[in-house]
């Protein structure tokens, strides 16, 4: 009986199907708004425009120009794992799951979000272009203030108003006007005049209640640790504790396009992309908010690409003052918790922020590496998976698995990987790194500076720690400007280029797990000497390249030798 | 294309389900345990024995006797909004999501958890029968300590080996010995002799940080605030923060019936069901673990029933020393919060207990309720209900709703509400009351014996707290021993049998809320003079009551008269 009735439910789609053929034509949010809407919430008026973009299947949502105000009460709702950000239940303003060949046109629109509201999420999206328009939040999910003074384990800050602080039994809670909590998680330094990571400054992580508060008078409040050091002047980040609502999530989707877009903040990383192909975004700007004063734009990674293909490119972008890295590309890996038989494995994801993030599919061909080396293996194809839960997946192959297949290996796609274009980008003043390269189809990063605290480029992956599948094999770096990097904290990069994999059993690594990079017409403006760090890499080429000293910081490092490279086959280094 | 997929998959699940026309037999969970699984993890053979359940269309799954261990790693995970628990993402042991016709026989067989897991969950099944078999975790969601000494605003407390203490900046936080944390957000003092909340007790609520801890020594742990009290020898139960993992979870099923469960803990309600119907309990005992020296059996209320219909019957149970009521039985009132127009209006839970726990549906004849009076205002049908989120829907009613209606009224189902037994029942030594009774179906409340420390039997409902729809219309009382009740913290009931309701205007409320109630052949044995307690009652009868004072506790409260009501109609009282 159920049967009859779903027989029946899709012979009705069908039909609502082949009724809607007419001309696809623009709705207008402006139709949609009523009165005071745009100043208190559009939400009902964006449920109500994209209902009526799906119901006659519009090519074009237009937004009004001005601002518009959007906040979490009537947003959509979705529980989402989202690579490298937290999973949640999320309240989503721009939910364009299944839609197609579909632009949302921003003339120039602020979309102005109050509390935790992702902004767009694409899920099975085909072509879908955004473009023209600005994402601000009233209240930043991470919060700032101002060292105003400076003592022996503690700092007095002072926090504008738009920060809250209330304080219980020494614990300090953050909170908006409406009385949302922001919870931290992380302190970080900046220097609040250059607009960057403080000189060397380091992350506190705060495990549990690892600091404790007391309110020195209104908004002035002594934090304690032991070990806590500052500047008076600089501005003390303190970070958001989950990356709730990225700006722009893409799962699963084939042609994805961001155009023009400011992205003054959100909470989580500005766009982060997994099992999707073809996404491009050009004139993207990841910077902080402007006219408020605020030194933070983002409170993660500007963008984020996990086990795409077809291609990425990022074309004359701004990545600034974000939380975290520039970019990272790279693949999945998932490890292997047991062996039920020949043919079939427990397989575990080892990192929480990939929970959930299953790639593994029927038909898949995947590579089984040898997490001591990061050596693949062996190949295979998966025949069957059985998703258990968010952390544990039972996987069948279509044939037995060689001898030697043993816990703690980890698995990973092994199909089209993406096609990377990074040119004219402008990317300074972030926490960490620049751009994360882990793509094993053809990398170009071309005509962008770098102003980066880490490291402006890093080849990473390893099968222990992130579990991030890289191993880059033709990557081409040419035409950039690396203006004094490596100011922050040390352990962000060992080098402008530097390769951070890790390999456990390295004497029997049999291979380099980077491969062919060329290095070319760059410039090396920089105060610290090291120019190359590299680790397991094979084929590679520097040439052409410009290397002008300055003074920028004081260099106190120990290491003055500009090209360090050990584990490496074919390296040539033209000066 | 897709939707020719879609044709061809229904096709292939009704040749399927064709194909299993076989008699359903018994599936033995023996087969599926591996050497080592029952001491280590049934969970994979519950799986699979589930599925082999599914495929063959088995009638019965039959456990095997003895303790299996069941661990959260490869159970069922989904995310589920269960009324009056909390809302997350959960594993499951026994999902038997969309089961018709099948009974879990348990053989004794003790099912011994470890961590956040959810023993069983019933949605959308039919006629359900889980038997003869118990359940206890291998550490408790809360944790108790013995009071070792009592000092101004600190108290020092021992806690037993299973309850890992560790303190990081004057927080405490208690693990199990895998490194699972297990947080807390009350206190309440038991007597650990009498096994029972300590004489007149109150909660300690800890909103965020509001109490601090120092180790004195191993597990001897000092908690400190200013209004602390307690005394030695007493135990102090710490509250799991968290109702996640309720034994029982029924929701929109018709037909569950458990017969002789021991349900010595779990983390959450004992049985919660909601939107379901025909519900019997026989022989479940909710009691402390045996041999184990708990105090506490599960950590909230017994049982409760939420939007049920048909039959509710609790049978020869028991419902001792669970961390809240034994039962309660309502229905949900959500507000409305903005009217859109005449026939259409933007609702919304209030109590966030209550989120994505709706039961508004197109065709329901529902009331809604003037929450300042808690009279009903006018009858409506809804027509059509869109759901924007867990907390706000839209609904629209076959016809425009008269003039008055307005916001924050409340709306209510107004169909078929259950038919109640509650027969030879024993409940002691929990916190705060017995059952809160609020179905307008008849109710019968027979053989039992309370030994509470709020009220035994407590009539709820109100507009404007919980947002519980009650107001019963045929309650029997009879044949009862309620002994020596009320000893607890006061404001858990004003008399043995007392009303809850709270109606903010009380003039305007033109009927009582709870009607027809005969009280007879019930022995009060009691130390505290209030036997009734009525507000908003009409249509009550109270006779053939035996009352014998006791002095098994001090009395010290201010009022001695044994019939208390105001606001009533039509109270007789036959002594």
């Amino acid at each position: 009986m159920k049967k009859f009735t779903k027989l029946f439910m899709v012979a009705a789609s069908l039909a609502a199907l082949l009724s809607c053929t007419n001309t696809p034509e623009a709705i207008y949010l402006a139709d949609y708004l009523q009165e005071g809407d745009a100043e208190r919430d559009a939400m009902p008026a964006i449920r109500e425009a994209l209902k009526v973009c799906r119901e006659t299947n519009a090519s074009r949502l237009v937004l009004p120009g001005g601002t518009i105000r959007v906040r979490p009460e009537k947003a959509y709702e979705k529980y989402q794992f989202i690579s490298n950000n937290n999973e949640s239940l999320k309240r989503i303003a721009f939910d364009l799951e299944g839609m197609d060949d579909f632009t949302i046109e921003g003339q120039n629109t602020l979309l102005l979000f109050t509390g935790f509201v992702s902004p767009f999420s694409l899920e099975n999206c085909k072509n879908i272009v955004i473009q023209d328009l600005s994402i601000d939040f009233t209240r930043t999910f991470h919060s700032e203030g101002i060292i105003e003074s400076v003592g022996k384990a503690y700092l007095d800050i002072r926090f504008p108003d738009e920060y809250k602080c209330d304080i219980i039994n020494e614990c300090l809670y953050f909170s908006d006007h409406e009385g949302i909590i922001y919870d931290f998680s992380n302190l970080l330094e900046f220097d609040t005049k250059k607009k960057e990571p403080a000189y060397l400054a380091s992350d506190y992580w705060l495990s549990k209640k690892t600091i404790s508060a007391e309110r020195i008078k209104d908004n002035l409040i002594r934090i304690k640790r032991h070990d806590l050091k500052g500047t008076v002047g600089n501005t003390m980040i303190f970070g958001a504790a989950a990356r709730n609502n990225p700006g722009f999530f893409i799962s699963d989707c084939s042609g994805a396009t961001i155009h023009n877009v400011n992205l003054w903040h959100c909470g989580g990383m500005g766009v982060i992309a997994q099992r999707s192909r073809n996404i491009e975004l050009k004139n993207v700007e990841v910077v902080p908010s402007p006219d408020k004063g605020r030194v933070i734009s983002i409170t993660a990674d500007a963008t984020h690409f996990v086990n795409c293909a077809g291609y990425i490119r990022m074309i004359d972008c701004k990545f600034h003052n974000q939380k975290d890295d520039a970019t990272n590309i790279h693949g999945l890996y998932m490890a292997i918790d047991e062996i039920l038989a020949p043919d079939k494995v427990v397989s575990k994801w080892r990192n929480s922020g990939q929970y959930g993030v299953d790639f593994l599919k029927p038909g898949m061909k995947v590579e089984i590496v040898d997490q001591k080396t990061i050596v693949t293996y062996c190949y295979a194809v998966v025949k069957d998976v059985e998703r258990l839960n968010k952390i544990t997946t039972v996987v069948t192959f279509a044939e037995d698995l060689p001898e030697g297949v043993e816990k703690n290996m980890v698995i990973a796609a092994d199909e089209e990987y993406p096609e990377v274009l990074i040119k004219g980008c402008h990317m300074a003043g972030n926490r960490a790194r620049g751009l994360l390269l882990g793509s094993r189809g053809k990398m170009v990063i071309e005509d962008n500076y770098f102003h980066i605290p880490g490291a402006a480029i890093l080849f990473e992956g390893d099968g222990n720690f992130w579990f991030e599948q890289a191993g880059v094999r033709d990557v081409v770096i040419r035409n950039n400007m690396f203006e004094n990097g490596n100011f922050g904290y040390p352990t962000w990069g060992a080098a402008c280029i530097a390769v951070g994999t890790r390999i456990p059993d390295l004497d029997k690594a049999t291979q380099c797990y980077h491969r062919g990079i060329l290095i070319e017409n760059n410039t090396f403006r920089v105060f610290d000497p090291r120019i190359l760090n590299l680790f397991s890499v094979e084929d590679l080429i520097f040439r052409n390249n410009t290397i002008e000293m300055t003074d920028a910081y004081p260099y106190k490092g120990k290491e003055t030798e500009p090209f360090v490279y050990h584990h490496c086959k074919n390296i040539v280094i033209e000066q």
